[in-house]
């Protein structure tokens, strides 16, 4: 894996992933574009994950869901191979992680059906547009995540604790964070919580359960949104006999534009 | 069928209806609580109008889905019944109109999936409250419905152009119609369209294809939203051999209030 960056339109960066020209972390590559998490399963599990994405929006944004053994996202991103085109890969099987790997087509089968979840690198780039710094960027760590105790509503199968991914925020602009997030309800919007990690069941704030632990300084309280990480916990929770996910920062970049997804 | 008017909460609204002391249209009735179109479908088609749903949140906006059997929608409205607490229900089989019944129990299945969709009624007392008279309602009319040359986005075998109602607004109004509206994204949310009706298909205001026709005077425009009629229609253009819906104008009461569904 590659920790260079790379510059280009977001089709461009896939057509350098397909060919294996890069394949690195995506964080501020493609910039203004959505980025999406990577959900893979087979089909008679399906129409339970999606159950479980629709009752649960905020920690599982659905961006678009490619119907049984199609490889194109013709809505979000035409012309790309869901196969190919993500940065990287984490094999599943039966709820074990076997393999990270850089293409899927070894795995690929005809039932399975693909699902593009929206990531927060879109509100975070709003937070920062609105002057709100972010810690775990500026010490170019991964940001703090959580498992609480807010329990998700289930479906079919699928069921389990929400992630949360935490950010600190100066007192006087957590208004202001809660404003801008709020427009972006397809990469998980507003924020959860904001204050007390008690509350919601997190014990010790200095030991996240994934990502990277970040201080916490006077005049900041902690703000917590939902995370990405919450759909992929919840299904290998079920062992399904085959997941396969984007692997951890090597995410899929759609050709959408964040502002293409802003309300009001 | 009752034409008369019933009072009470939303609960109580529907112990009246499961006890059959009242069926009546539900328009204005259990103010400030979310109304819901249904649309029940074979597990085998639920995967498909599920993703439809999700590709077309503005025509489909998904309030609850009852896993397939399974008959009290626990999330919107816990305690009631999807197969008596509709003011009323349609049968129809191979895509034909077959009964208007006032309980389904007769065709439940185990294998039923039943899917609770927003309805216009929430964005319609937003408007209204914000000074924005609705002339069908002042009319005692149903509101006018075009078929549009705006495809919906398919999924699996689902497809059909979407449908709109039409409400006439004051020039003046138009914007603070179209801001109060997006506030109510579970329900259609934001027009899809203010203006000429031939840019989306619509040669003959006069002639709406369902509901009444309606004067649109001088200092008017016409506002187009899309409408919970794009669902059903697009269901049974694909003749499943058994579908369920609502009656016209007969839907099924949740417990949930509009304010419980507005974004910002």
């Amino acid at each position: 894996m590659s920790i260079q960056t790379i510059s280009g339109s977001a089709q461009e960066v896939r057509q350098q992933i397909r060919s294996n020209a890069w394949r690195g972390i995506t964080s501020g590559v493609a910039p203004g574009h959505v980025q999406a998490n990577l959900a893979i399963l087979p089909k008679d599990l399906a129409f339970d994950f999606l159950l479980f994405c629709q009752r649960n929006p905020k920690p599982c944004p659905l961006l678009e869901v490619i119907e049984p053994g199609k490889v194109e996202p013709v809505l979000t991103s035409p012309g790309a191979d869901i196969r190919t085109d993500a940065s990287g890969y984490r094999i599943y099987e039966n709820g074990e992680f076997t393999a990270e790997v850089d293409t899927i087509e070894d795995y690929w089968r005809d039932d399975l059906v693909s699902f593009l979840l929206g990531c927060s690198f879109s509100f975070e780039t709003a937070m920062v547009d609105a002057g709100i710094p972010l810690r775990h960027q500026q010490t170019g760590n991964n940001v703090a995540m959580y498992i609480t105790n807010i329990t998700t509503t289930p479906a079919g199968i699928f069921s389990g604790p929400m992630v949360v991914s935490m950010r600190p925020v100066k007192r006087g602009q957590v208004v202001r964070a809660v404003q801008v997030t709020s427009r972006f309800p397809a990469t998980h919007g507003a924020p959860i919580h904001i204050g007390s990690p008690l509350d919601i069941g997190i014990n010790d704030i200095s030991r996240p359960d994934f990502g990277d632990a970040v201080e916490i300084k006077d005049d900041e309280e902690p703000v917590f949104w939902a995370c990405g990480v919450t759909p992929q916990a919840v299904a290998l929770n079920c062992k399904p006999p085959l997941m396969i996910t984007h692997a951890p920062g090597r995410m899929f970049i759609t050709d959408q534009r964040d502002a293409d997804y802003a309300v009001l």
